[in-house]
């Protein structure tokens, strides 16, 4: 593995600090900024995450604030799925599609009120399309990026860990609903969500200026939680069929094939980008679709490219995301098959040579 | 410094396996794609810039087409810079501002011809924002990334380099023009550009195909030229003025601060994003500007964030690109201070600890 070259243009975060006391060994960019990758070994990061709690520098996600009277207009017209009945202590993941239903970003949209919405982004400039469409639209609204990073809290301890630096009200919080509690005398909003299947919360840090010193709380208050730093972990991620914007769907993309149908409104009695394309293909059918898939033979080499799948000579679709899991005792993987692809006879050339390959029901968490 | 994991979202690109051959050995990410950093060291790499010929996977600057009769309406549209008389063989650096005269990219537009135009863009995903504006505005243009990929050949040995692959046709192209020259039985972009001051050619690879190809007869051709694969060097473009997108400056940042004040039409004719806030600007004068400084001492850590420059305890400006120069013995910084900043007393607070900061009248090449 090469190494990263430090610049501006790869940017810190309000928790780097903290990362790099902590040892971080690799980063990934995501949003043009620094997303740590690896603490000990993907495999120890793995284990830990699953048994205890971590604390997750996650301020890549980016937020693009919705602020004025169009807010929640121009919410519902750049996304299928229907925002109308939204709450307002609420996360909704929402595909983001361009006017053909290419997926432009998946990310979580949190309605703050009527008039004020954060899109917490996923690997693509998102606040450029949004200004975009605002601008040539000419609604009455102020998009920007404003100055909220999360943090993730994730792990089985990790509502035990929040409760002891936010208050038992944590425990109230449902599944991608969201309270405002205090800390540091500032009012922050608190979602239980996150990108693991280990349960957890995620902090929209809202002044960067007070990242540490919640990194620290979480840290103090977690000492015998056996509290760690951590990221977002690759095998795990697999497992729990959690899908990653630019490694299992592009814009080439359109979210029916990557099974976010029940995101979208097929026959919408209101207007999004992309209705009429969407429209077509859900009358239509996906020609192909996102499904677990194992793949034989020890542990595959990092899966940095597409690996094409063949059946018969013939290429029938692509793995995009792939790794050993040390719990399931295979490679866990993630990939794009042709539609009505029988199951028989699927393998992938990998850079290490060919492997058998299995279609499975669902993923493994 | 930390590694970088691989992952197909961080995109290789049609040269990769020949950067790999060759030994890279960091990387950074630009528009989501691997841009090698560095090769032996960056000084051994700088030196070899300054005195061979090198080869350049800049596939990163990834191309916008606009294609289609509203193809040049739209260009014009985006930009404050008067392309109405643009040269077909012509590549035209072209700031890009929001409405509010933010800079949201600094690419060269190349025109191909009045109904297809390539924007070579810098660091963000512009593709979004182009996408967004044609179709609200309902014009007739498609606007895609196309399979085109540019490989640099840069450095004083890099004519006669060229002039044995492309034919002596490479001597005619003038400085940000081109001329379409044959390789592989395919008619190719080759411009007289680059990211150094040493010289050289862009060649826009369309198809990914021969990219390799390209890159192995560059290398057979250039053996007793001493050539090598090499990458934008961070010391030779501090030291000829070449600002970088995200480093220098950000959406924060209007064109006439970052002195791009030549490339934009105040009293302008023609319509374009951001018109009256730059008009406002140009008249008011911008309140900072870019300038060439250099740092007293030794060698400064590497700047990954923009480093307060400070005046009688006052904060000035900050330096956002700097790096010891071997050829000046000095340390060479872009940075933004405050119009009208006396040059006495300034000061910047490294990481090391605060250094005495020399303005420059100009920059060193």
């Amino acid at each position: 593995m090469a190494l990263i070259s430090p610049s501006r243009r790869l940017r810190r975060t309000p928790f780097s600090d903290g990362v790099e006391a902590a040892g971080v060994r690799a980063y990934t960019v995501y949003n043009r900024m620094l997303l740590p990758t690896v603490f000990d070994s993907p495999q120890a990061d793995y284990a830990h995450l699953k048994a205890d709690v971590q604390v997750w520098d996650v301020a890549c996600e980016r937020q693009i604030e919705l602020r004025g009277p169009d807010a929640s207009a121009l919410m519902q017209y750049l996304t299928p799925r229907d925002l109308r009945r939204a709450g307002e202590d609420q996360c909704c993941y929402v595909p983001i599609v361009d006017n053909a239903g290419g997926m432009l970003n998946d990310p979580v949209a949190v309605k703050l009120d009527q008039d004020r919405w954060w899109i917490s982004i996923a690997d693509s400039d998102l606040l450029l399309w949004v200004k975009g469409i605002a601008q040539a639209r000419g609604l009455n609204v102020q998009v920007f990026e404003p100055d909220v990073s999360p943090l993730g809290v994730q792990g089985p301890k990790s509502e035990k860990l929040m409760a002891r630096v936010f208050g038992a009200a944590v425990q109230d919080i449902r599944f991608f609903r969201y309270a405002k509690l205090d800390f540091a005398g500032r009012s922050l909003v608190v979602a239980r969500s996150g990108y693991s299947k280990q349960g957890g919360f995620e902090i929209y840090v809202e002044g960067g200026d007070i990242g540490m010193p919640l990194w620290n709380a979480l840290f103090e208050a977690g000492r015998d939680l056996n509290v760690r730093a951590g990221c977002p972990n690759l095998i795990e991620r697999i497992e729990g069929g959690l899908l990653s914007y630019g490694n299992d769907m592009t814009a080439q993309n359109n979210p029916y094939e990557c099974g976010l149908g029940k995101f979208c409104t097929a026959d919408a009695d209101f207007d999004f980008i992309g209705r009429a394309a969407l429209a077509r293909i859900a009358a239509e059918g996906p020609a192909q679709n996102l499904c677990p898939l194992e793949i034989g033979g020890a542990a595959v080499p990092p899966c940095d490219r597409a690996w094409p799948v063949m059946q018969g000579g013939e290429t029938v679709g692509q793995i995009t995301s792939a790794a050993w899991s040390p719990d399931y005792a295979c490679n866990v993987a993630i990939g794009m098959l042709a539609r009505d692809t029988s199951p028989e006879g699927l393998s992938v050339q990998t850079p290490d040579g060919a492997r058998p390959v299995t279609r499975r029901a669902r993923f493994w968490i």
